[in-house]
């Protein structure tokens, strides 16, 4: 047998649906052999006592995004770093169209952003603005078939959000050519209608963003994502489920064999509205919509997890600093949190969050967690089998996971941009002590290993969300 | 690398999850290498053009079981070989205790029975037919404990079933020794009525034995061990579910997050109740309990394999002759379908009609095939990933299966001790080639390869329906 | 206009569905007229300031019921005077058959216990405890063709119980000649299994009642009947429901429109399982079957109540005595709770305490409660219009309610034959004043009125679950 | 007993619970009595062998509304003549707020037109097309509390619709004041979606309104409104339903215990999409909207109204012209469907049609038919019991109505200001003979009888959905 690059000797290798205790041996940067023993590498990695597992992939990741008068602190150096550090091999981050500009020149832009930056691979979502005529029958339809197949669109939010009417058009074009939609749901009328009574009110303290965005107004709006879903046949993933009337709708759509996935984040499984009541502006700390919610709705997110309702777990990761100018302290000065800039930090923290609380606490098994964490957003988004799976034939993209590992999660461990973490003090038990790329260990044991520009830019394949029959 | 003892190279691999274009390389009769390419095989095996699929398992089968008046024709040799010419590595018969009968008794006598006869690997599901205070207390503990996990009760049938005061014992052993029910479930009560009701009109002909079996016995009895299982937390197997109103049950079951199986057989999914009309004593053919049902059952079935409601694929395999003595033509002069024998042949067909009729026409996916058609037999049933699992450290259990090849299913063709196949006549594409049992060829293009005994008792090791996170 | 025997002036006429001030005309026994102003009446009972209600009527009633070693303390004479004092004016007692009885012959035994004895009208359901072939095919269907249509049986009971086969034949019967079966569901199965455990474990004292009988019993039995009745199209009641699993069964049930009715009684909606936790022998006052069970069940009762899932509100009167030979404190000296007989008095107290705790609290509506405790008797087992209206041609049987009035429950002021009720020192407000049998006062301002034999046998008529358009 | 005005002798009284066979006696146009005999009348009439009805109330009713360039071809003379003749009593027309206009301004409009003209009872149900500040906090909830309780709002229509934002607010009125919201739910953006689709591919003919309406639209908005009303805790009316969807909407929160009411009409029971298929421009004759959907969503409607989701029938009496200046054929030359003014007559088939088709053919029960003709209309709408009810104190509005008259539907027959009915040659079985208001024969054998101003206005009561304890 051929010499390999790199070996990983004596690990549990650990996939979606079963663990094996074998090596893996790498070649070209994709794994070519997995076997009781391998030796003949030229790098060899001793794996005892680890897990082996596919690289995270965190679907939800907002990097060099403008955002106002607020700047999101990661671009795709800092940002994909910090996944790197967190076990994480693949992102796909947005591509915000902004109102006045072509969707194609907004691919382009984050293109050129991330060029030559990044330390992990990436794919893009673009987020759709303005569906105009030149958008919908133009460019819309050679994205998607060109590799961009996952577009977002917002039904809520002023400078964002797009009329049912044109969500329709993009949930056609996506289904004439294979994509599929992302959708923020959230009811408008029902936030506006909030919005105004809070103002009148003067509720303006941070903990007043709870009631800004209420449970029904994601749960209506999912529902009414998942009626044009069927009507259409198109596939839609909702962002961001945080309520168990959203799920619920999922799982019925689910039964009735719908290509509806739903995605939750570490901050719905582990904070409540409670964060929100901090003494003076800590609480915009946990400023992120939809908002944190109650206990009821944080259990019922655990429960999607681990019952197949949702699919995927991601970060949301949208690092806004809380000091300093377009800080969330300071908007400029604090005029109440409908000026605070809206998101957390969380693509470093994600995967030992999950393990920890998920696994550790046996909540979710071991193979679910890969499965949510990685293998899922390589389905589901166009990227498997080459990413999300440790098979021959796959990309080497590799987290060596230390199960005992003991951590508390500060700001200090940290290295995105942002300037504070929402788990500031929790511990964990499990973290990555290894990440490899393509076979090129980019982060060990702490320290970083490879140079920005190791992570390239990866299409996403025809959708494949079920599998058939592949002809020999 | 070390030389194997077989190499299988250039085939598709084919799991529950994915595929994965590579070679396996066996020694000691596991599996300790997948790579892009092996060579230094002892026996080289060119699987170009093949699939390579984990051997099949074959959960719920008859043989050498004693039945009265009616014998049934095939014991280890004959049925064992059949099963390994039909792709399967693994079957797991029925060790039924007699009523008046020591349940270890009836253990030891099947073990004497297999012993040096049997072409591929087994283990037992012990019936209880007699829930004593002695098998309860003290013959049922052990034998859990012992690797026979999986226990089978009736809750009909005069001299097999038990009360449900007895059922419940049996689900309480079950539960504290960490075991799982397996249950014909079908109301007594309604079989009794429909019985003497077709008696008083003189309903005796084979398509009256529909009638005998009514839907809303297996749905209702469905919904009591549902809640039984709900009771005691014990894992249950439904076995042959047939109609809609069952699958209903078991769905709500499993999103309550019940440990609750369902199982269904070839005859469900191809065969409904107008094949017992067939003229003469032709109907006798299909008598099998419960009986073929209308094509919206059918279709429900296809249903439930394709939406995870049920999760085992199973021939029960019970083949009893047509003609000659004690044969379905002749209890001993036709006195009325209710002295025919229930039950068909099917352990050689069953794995070519799922491929071709699921995965041929889209029903299934090729990945849904190999999982209840194998892995999942050995997930529920304690084998995995000793069976089930292409995957370095498992059995080198395999099937090369070549997709492309059309057989007409006759009675020629087959290797069973019975004297007629149900399907006859029926076209399939898809055949298993060769089947490897722990590394060792046993059947290869239609010749067998091996000696009575090479198939071995297997214990089922401790259940996990879920798969938690293994310490290392 | 005719003079009227009697003339109610001034009340408020309260029916299922509305409420009307009006003055009640009666001749014959029956109500002529209902008009603004009636004045030319031989007798007239001013109502002003009361709520002019049908008659209770009381559809689940034991007396005069032969009970082995215990005594069942009323006859029709302290019986029904009882429940007139309580404002109910007609009950349904059950005419239990002995297993070595003819049905007919039990019924004949109740008719001349009854006969010249009782102050309310009464009608009679049969209780099946012996399906012989003389029952079902002769005697059975003559009863129902002559206004016995509702035919009681039992799942558990040792000396009561009918297999499930025995049901099916009582259900058809019900079907072919229009009745409706009641069923006391609980899986026997799961009693005798806790009772085993019980037994091993030592624990006889009262408490342990509630665990004898597991919620699941219930729930299990109810659906199994639910099944059975739509496989046959036969009315069924489902008496005593006590836990939410089985309003969910017949809710379910009653959306796909058949006719499975539910009833619940004072005990689940006023008392819990703590109860029987009383010292020393109290507990033994509070025990019935299905027990009492958790605060969540006695409000899914309410719940029912309110949202037409359970129709008919009844008291299960079965007044066992406290002390005294064969009294539930001395079985004949205390054994254990399994010796304890199982009921407990409540025909009087009936409807203050749905009034009190149901109107009184908001939680149904004054509509509802005619409905729950008369009409909806009438209308399900064939009394109606006749019973349970208010209107003309119905007969006269009224209960005039003093809402404001307010009343201790004490033994002291009941007239029932027990010597203790359940809901000593409950206060309650609203209670009946004057009761009318067929125009006749048979109890006025705490004054009995009547002779016993006032109250006569009433046939049940055709029921008619829908009222189907009568041709002129 | 004092004389009568008017005395009914001899008829079946049907309510929406029972039928009495009695005499009505009338007095200030209030029934005054109800008794087996009554002969004392100044007026007797004989209705041996008719039924004798609740005046039917049709609260959904558009006469005398500007229509753009289309004219409504009834005011408030000829469509409650027209009302008189079909055995209705009661109309609750809409009152429709143009942009411009005041709300107050248009329901004074609609006051004047009617004023002196109407031959029944009437009252209004404003619809709200501009919510602005001024109507929102100052014009409606002074409406309300004046008895316009009932306010109709539109999710869908260019000149009509409001945004969430503003059904929000209305519905935060009508819970604050005591109304009910009345909305047309359609999906405005599917609409759009399908109207821009059939203008691309020239489908302009009238058999593509179908495609305009999907059936979704009309799903998702029920859903939507549904969420609202529970979210505010406020009654509301789905009108039109149409579809099976929405229904299986309704049900649910019916279920919940949520006020929220279901309506349909004539044309979703007897008609289907393939009426509009018919040659030439007939098919512009069964052009309304939602429009008439498939025989699957017909028989959903039917089983709407026999299982309690469906509380109301009436008939979106919308009387645009065949021909002539703005009629349907000619807008003002055909352009295509979408100019075609949409809606249809009906005020006066309303009755019959759901009689003989429901009641007659065993769909619905005769008590059922007056509970969704008549009472449940007045007790949504606040007229109950003074409307809806034969009880005493009741307004003596009555349908003197003959079970065996068979009548042709014909235009021939009709006293509507339309051009054609689309029930044409329609063979029914059931026909009102006289009606009655307040005492006051209005129609008597097919003559008209009253003078226009015999109808007036009526306020609605405070609502009272359940009907809570009056206290005395």
């Amino acid at each position: 047998m051929r010499e390999f690059e790199l070996v990983i000797q004596g690990g549990l290798v650990v996939a979606d649906t079963g663990t094996t205790r074998c090596d893996v041996g790498v070649a070209d940067g994709r794994i070519v052999a997995l076997a009781e023993k391998l030796d003949n590498g030229r790098q060899i990695i001793d794996a005892s006592g680890l897990l082996v597992l596919p690289g995270g992939i965190d679907s939800h990741v907002h990097v060099a995004q403008p955002s106002g008068a607020s700047i999101i602190a990661d671009d795709f150096y800092s940002g994909t770093m910090s996944a790197a550090f967190g076990g994480t091999t693949t992102i796909l981050p947005f591509a915000l169209q902004q109102r006045d500009q072509s969707l194609l020149e907004a691919v382009q832009d984050y293109h050129q952003t991330a060029a030559g930056r990044s330390f992990v691979d990436y794919s893009f979502h673009p987020i759709i603005t303005n569906a105009s005529a030149t958008v919908i029958n133009q460019e819309l339809p050679g994205l998607i078939r060109d590799g961009y197949r996952s577009i977002k669109v917002f039904m809520t939010y002023e400078n964002l959000k797009l009329s049912e009417f044109d969500v329709l058009k993009v949930m056609h074009v996506a289904r004439e050519q294979g994509g599929i939609v992302m959708v923020h749901c959230e009811n408008d009328g029902a936030i506006c209608y909030a919005n105004e009574k809070l103002e009148q009110e003067g509720k303006t303290a941070p903990q007043f963003h709870a009631a800004l965005h209420p449970a029904i107004a994601e749960v209506e709006a999912v529902n009414r994502i998942v009626v044009f879903s069927e009507w259409f046949s198109v596939s839609v993933m909702i962002v961001h489920v945080s309520t168990r009337g959203a799920m619920e709708s999922i799982r019925r759509a689910r039964q009735r064999g719908l290509k509806v996935y739903g995605e939750t984040f570490p901050q719905y499984l582990l904070l409540t509205a409670k964060e929100l009541e901090r003494p003076g502006l800590e609480g915009t700390k946990y400023i992120f919509s939809p908002p944190p919610r109650d206990e009821a709705s944080r259990d019922a997110c655990w429960e999607g997890l681990s019952t197949d309702v949702l699919s995927v777990f991601s970060s949301d990761h949208c690092p806004f600093r809380f000091e300093g100018k377009g800080g969330k302290q300071t908007p400029p000065v604090f005029k109440g949190f409908r000026a605070v800039p809206n998101g957390i930090p969380g693509v470093e923290t994600r995967l030992p969050l999950l393990f920890s609380e998920g696994v550790g606490r046996g909540r979710i098994t071991l193979h679910q967690f890969v499965a949510l964490s990685s293998t899922n957003h390589a389905k589901i988004y166009g990227l498997y089998p080459q990413k999300g799976a440790i098979a021959v034939g796959a990309d080497a993209d590799l987290a060596l996971w230390d199960p005992e590992r003991e951590v508390t999660i500060s700001q200090s461990v940290l290295h995105h941009g942002c300037d504070y973490t929402p788990y500031e003090g929790l511990k964990v038990k499990g973290w990555p002590i290894t990440t490899i790329l393509r076979g090129q260990v980019i982060v060990r044991d702490g320290k970083l290993q490879a140079q920005p520009g190791t992570g390239i830019y990866q299409k996403q394949n025809a959708l494949f969300q079920q599998y058939p029959f592949a002809p020999l």
